[in-house]
Order: C-alpha cells, then sequence, then structure tokens
C-alpha cells in the first residue's frame, strides 16, 4: 500500500500540506512511532519500524515492529500476548514519524510488565540527575514485573547487550 | 546534571529498574523525545535532543531541541514564540526516549500553524496509501496556517532540501 517510491524528497508544501502518504525512512530506512492507548490516549511505547514492518501494519491491521537490537521484524504481542489492534495512525507535518493509536491486549506494552515503558520521571534537581517511579498511569498492570530472566525472552524485549548507544557525560 | 559517562552501558536490571538517569543517545548522539500537552496529554511533536538540549531543557526548564536537517540546537519558541514550559519529562525502559509533558505558549507546537504535528491521519486502504486532514484535537489554532514562505523562517521548520532520507517503495 506504500507504492511510492522517489529519487528526492517531495515539494516541502506537498509532504506538509498533501493527501498522499509518503513516509520518509531514515538512512537506516526506519521511521520512528509513538503509540498510545486508544482507551485514554497514553503513551504506552516507542519503537521503530522499516518499510516491511510498516506494510505488514497497514495490511493487518496489528501493530509491527523493527528490534533494533535484533535486528528482526515482530509482530508485537505474538510471543507476549501484548497485541495492539490499529485504530488509527497519523504522520507528522514532514512524514518522519508516525502516531500509532491502538486497542492494546495483554494488560500493557512494556515487557517489563508495566502498561506504559514510560514509568519513571526524571529529577533534574540532583547531580547526577534521579528517575522516580511513577505511580500514576504507569501503574503496573501485573501484580509483579517479570523477574529479569523471563523479560529477557520477551518479543519486545530490546537486548541491549547488541545495542552501542553512546552515553551522555 | 547528565554527569555519568560510561564506556559500556549500565547492566540492563540497572537500566530498567535503577533510579540514575542515564540517558542513551544514538550512533549520531540524538536521543528522540515526544512532547505533549499538560492540559489533555495530547502528542504535539516528535522531535530529538543532543546532550547539550536535554541539558539546557533540566537547566531552564524550557524544552531544548537539537534540529537534524539544520544541525543546530534551538530553544523551542525562540522565534516562533511556540515555547514549552517543562512540566515533567519521562524516560522508558531502556532510557533511549524522553516524554516531555509542556506548557504549550504560541498556541500550538507545529511550524504549520497547527496545535499538532500530527494533523492528518492514514487511509490504509487506497493505494497509494493517502492522508486525511483531521478535525479533532489537531484543529488549527491559527485562522489560517502560515503560508510556506514565511514557514521557512520558522525557528523549528526542518528545512527538508538539506536531509537525505529513504522513501518507502
Amino acid at each position: 500500500m506504500i507504492t511510492r517510491s522517489r529519487a528526492i524528497d517531495p515539494p516541502k508544501l506537498e509532504l506538509e500540506e498533501g493527501a498522499v502518504f509518503t513516509p520518509r525512512f531514515d538512512a537506516d530506512g526506519l521511521i520512528v512511532c509513538v503509540t498510545r492507548d486508544v482507551q485514554d490516549g497514553q503513551i504506552l511505547m516507542l519503537a521503530y519500524m522499516n518499510t516491511e514492518a510498516l506494510r505488514l501494519t497497514l495490511e493487518t491491521g496489528y501493530a509491527h515492529y523493527w528490534s533494533r537490537s535484533r535486528k528482526t521484524l515482530w509482530r508485537k504481542g505474538d510471543k507476549s500476548g501484548q497485541s495492539q489492534k490499529i485504530v488509527e495512525i497519523r504522520t507528522d507535518c514532514d512524514q518522519d514519524a508516525l502516531l500509532l493509536t491502538v486497542e492494546q491486549s495483554g494488560g500493557g506494552a512494556c515487557h517489563t510488565g508495566r502498561r506504559s515503558c514510560f514509568y519513571r520521571k526524571i529529577i533534574a534537581a540532583e547531580n547526577p540527575a534521579k528517575l522516580v517511579f511513577t505511580a500514576d498511569y504507569t501503574d503496573l498492570v501485573l501484580q509483579e514485573p517479570k523477574p529479569p530472566e523471563r523479560r529477557a525472552e520477551s518479543d519486545d524485549a530490546e537486548i541491549l547487550r547488541g545495542a552501542k548507544p553512546t552515553l551522555a557525560d
């Protein structure tokens, strides 16, 4: 369903005010996706799609993502039960980001067992900056978070050992 | 306030369940940020920060971002008036994404004059997939969107000519 292929970007006006979906993937072939819950609009997670994940998402109506650490495509919830039925997908002004609205199954989206991946807020006044666990919409869905050894088996757990991010100094 | 510097990532458990903020920047030194409005939680925009933008955001209490196209740091709203006062910042489970909650000034966050950058939804049933302008929370804030020639001067307009994304086929 994403059939356009152009060597150069569409003109800025067409990209911003046009009616044709021309998603702009980055140098790694990925587009960033924010996912929110249709029930109350709260942010569940942030992930990435490649062309194939986007195609499958549009065709099947269920969220598919690309795991940057495992370098594999996965249908969200295939192993965890945390599947996401698509209600709506939006793109932003310059079409390099997506906003998914979903019906979340399995009680939550985070592989730690929480409803949302954004379960800690930053306390900037301390040095180094601290994190505080929140008790609002990111309340634990499960009675107990999955223990770490089980989480490694989750279909959406990022295998951190494989990633080589730069840390702030 | 971001004082930690480590050659390798913290252990997975520490990253996910710890109380120290250790943001993980990507190979380009950036971390992705989703920004929502404190009034109703709606998503306003998606952008990126480098270490300096994050430091300035934490220290000043106003959102600073890194423009990938212009390769400059900018304080959101400096030219447009669309400044964002930080209410809260969260990080996700593996600390490679941020969720900002802000008090949005200037009527909206998008350089097109709309409240949100996510003002179009995807109609996947058509081929090629179409975009439909939405009339809900992304209603125009201004009576008319800024004309394109004025938008180019906006402090948060991505200069698309400079970007070289890959388009889906």
